[in-house]
């Protein structure tokens, strides 16, 4: 017997994300992002949730382009800090020492401390509410050599991205069971 | 420098959940996604990436309905299961022993074992190439008092919500910092 809670976006874990545009100036800004999540296999697309009022909103419809990176549990400083001020205020990459790149596919930087990124173009923005939904299709993938295996795989270890979950950031656990496998004992 | 990888849906931690619906015959079904996400806090909404041909997508769409189960990491056979298989050749509900409820808010169904359920409103329905997009309002969340603390509120040791990343299902690791708190330090 399940005990009603309040009515709250209660999904656990999510990606902690790290958005990256430019902005009117071609100023690089970075902003913290849970409401996000794969939402298309082929063509690959995600979904990020986004306050209208934000500078990232503006500056991804002006460029129809972002980034999404994926941060190690050794930066969750610096991920919940891009969380907490706008870029409208201060040069958030300056002030953690971090510095980027252009994307190769899409007009987004890309963050050179954060081991994965996603380079995201925009597809469609939907006003639900509080957020917009924001569908974007993933254009290209790349990740620093330290996160992948020596088959080129991403190693789950060594990314150790940043989980959302019911009081902040976690790191990720084990390993406990294969996808489209540890199930099979049941067929 | 980032190097190249393979342009897919490459995005960590994503929630593996259960999405529970009523068939044709008001038949419990259950299906497992990875492909799912919160997008808006207010009114509370989640999307969902689903084959068309499934029947899960036929489902929610008769009854405007879905439950979203947050599995624990010791149901993670089961979890698997629910994606190998389709509802259509097989009752996995009675084949994994599990049983469920009627929604309290939704025409879905609540599976007894899976600790935390968001019950589901269908908004809207997206093509989007080999997924639909599906947003849906949550208009009620549950959980089991086991996986609560003295004050009520979710303890992420005891959910231990199953979570997906690059070789399949982990566990949740320990926490690394709170949201909205540990940046501080950068201000």
């Amino acid at each position: 017997m399940k005990k009603r809670l309040e009515t709250k976006p209660t999904l656990y874990p999510l990606p902690a994300v790290v958005v990256g545009t430019y902005d009117a100036e071609g100023h690089p800004d970075a902003m913290t992002a849970a409401w996000a999540g794969i939402c298309c296999s082929e063509p690959p697309c995600l979904t990020v949730g986004i306050r209208e009022s934000r500078l990232t909103y503006e500056n991804l419809l002006r460029r129809k382009a972002l980034t999404v990176h994926v941060p190690s549990v050794d930066l969750v400083k610096e991920t919940d800090y891009f969380g907490l001020v706008s870029g409208r205020n201060e040069d958030k990459l300056a002030k953690t020492g971090m510095t980027c790149t252009p994307g190769s596919e899409v007009d987004a930087p890309v963050i050179d401390r954060f081991p994965l990124v996603l380079e995201c173009r925009l597809v469609s923005t939907t006003k639900l509410g509080s957020h917009m939904l924001v569908v974007a299709e993933i254009v290209a993938v790349a990740a620093e050599e330290s996160v992948l295996t020596s088959q080129g795989e991403l190693d789950a270890q060594a990314l150790a991205p940043l989980c959302y979950g019911p009081a902040g950031y976690y790191g990720l656990g084990e390993l406990a069971g294969k996808a489209f496998s540890v199930g099979k004992e049941l067929l």
